[in-house]
């Protein structure tokens, strides 16, 4: 039996890094609408980073233009801060929860088991926003890459995953995807097991994940769907570490802005399916 | 209707670039096999180089030690050594035609139209092997690409197209495509023309093209099929130039050494099923 997550009512935004901080910010302007009326307050982690200092103003700056009443720059370098009860805190306060850029595997390293982690499920099942760029996006799903080879990592072992922060369950997400070439990843991950769909998010493109499993895709980037569930045949099985990996028939979509997917139906939405289907949700 | 070129006889044989030139040798040796009885001389045309003074020694050392009686050096810089009848004679006496790497638009726009092109094509035609590797590949079918944005080809007008020596029809052939992250570069030609099949082909692997249109995939590493014909809906035709590329439903394998692909039945052909139809073809 598979154990599903309990139902959660806010918006996950996965971004693929390298999003626009400072003019239109188009991408961040969604994230921030997405916010519960219950708070305004945005709480910035940027615990992936090792220039947290550099990036925490822009971050700062951004939102409060936005109009958030209150940006809470959170000090969590290490897991005696990310047991902090003040932090634990600031993250009740918030309705926006934002993950910048740096390296997944301190995300997790630094979070998973913490009570800071735990206070931000708790803010994502009550309706807050949990959104995260380049690395903290790559780090939302139950089971998240941390490394793979830049040229073909479509041999056998060449990409390294562990567990994710665990917001999101049934697929991987890879950020920086068209600008580094990264199908590859994506298709060993989905040789691996086709279950899990394969979310490939480009620079300056976001996804919102809305609390009925459907993907939107937002800004002027693309967002690429690799679907492996027909997957009709591949040796992976029966490599050595570092072979070649074949692969019969996965399915590629390129969403851009305004399109969607079905993640359970397995559906690619153009805009006017997507509208109507989100309408349904909000009459709900 | 649809022009066809005439049946050919002979193997083309098209490489992602950087394959080995010095040690195993795997891929030049079945370029080298597939020559016909009546010749083991090698033309190599390294036309397309900047440096063919550097690339020409490598395959002559390498064709030399795999058994070729002669290796000729084609001196083809500029359209009137196209037309030159010595060229045109050496490559009537060569079993093996060799394109080197280096830039595509050269290859055409110094041979289109030439004696030696039409030379070639007749040698093709009779039985020779037409190989090529980097530019070399990508210039064989009707149409190539010749330059493309490196982060997000998947924007209109972000490949550059024309026509290519007119090898092979019915596909584009993309090289470096692994290594150098090409997949929206197809994605772009399929989404404008969901007919032609996309080969994209990774450093040191190469594909056989059968005269039976059977695809083969040699050397250690990938060769990625992308096929559009059963796109669902894209909104390219809408768009102005530069903006973002929607694709609904591409198909997507790859393929290692020993596997292969029926272009004209669209069928992935594992291992067995591959050398089922090579032994028919060999049968008749």
């Amino acid at each position: 039996m598979v154990s599903h997550p309990p139902t959660v009512s806010g918006h996950i935004v996965a971004i693929g890094g390298a999003e626009d901080k400072t003019s239109e910010l188009a991408i961040l302007r969604r994230v921030f609408e997405l916010a519960p009326q219950d708070s305004d307050e945005v709480a910035v982690i940027a615990t992936a980073s090792s220039i947290p200092e550099q990036l925490l103003p822009c971050y700062e700056a951004a939102f409060s233009r936005l109009g958030a009443s209150q940006v809470h720059a959170l000090n969590i370098q290490d897991r005696k801060q990310a047991a902090d009860a003040d932090n634990v805190q600031l993250i009740q306060r918030s309705g926006v929860i934002f993950f910048t850029g740096g390296d997944q595997l301190r995300l997790t390293n630094v979070l998973g088991g913490s009570a800071t982690l735990r206070a931000i499920r708790e803010r994502l099942r009550v309706g807050a926003v949990v959104a995260g760029t380049s690395a903290g996006a790559a780090a939302m799903p139950s089971t998240m890459i941390y490394n793979g080879a830049a040229a073909d990592a479509l041999r056998k072992g060449a990409v390294n995953m562990t567990f994710g922060l665990g917001f999101v369950r049934g697929m991987v997400i890879d950020s920086h995807f068209l600008e580094r070439g990264r199908f590859t990843r994506l298709m060993e991950v989905g040789a691996s097991n086709p279950e899990q769909l394969g979310v490939g998010i480009g620079e300056d493109a976001g996804v919102i994940i809305h609390p009925n499993r459907i993907l939107e895709t937002i800004g002027p980037g693309h967002v690429i769907i690799i679907d492996s569930r027909d997957l009709a045949s591949s040796n992976i099985a029966e490599l050595a570490m570092g072979e070649p990996v074949a692969i019969e028939n996965m399915i590629l979509h390129a969403m851009v802005s305004g399109h969607g997917y079905d993640i359970d139906a397995r559906r690619y939405l153009v805009a006017d399916e997507l509208n109507a289907i989100l309408a349904q949700g909000q009459a709900r």
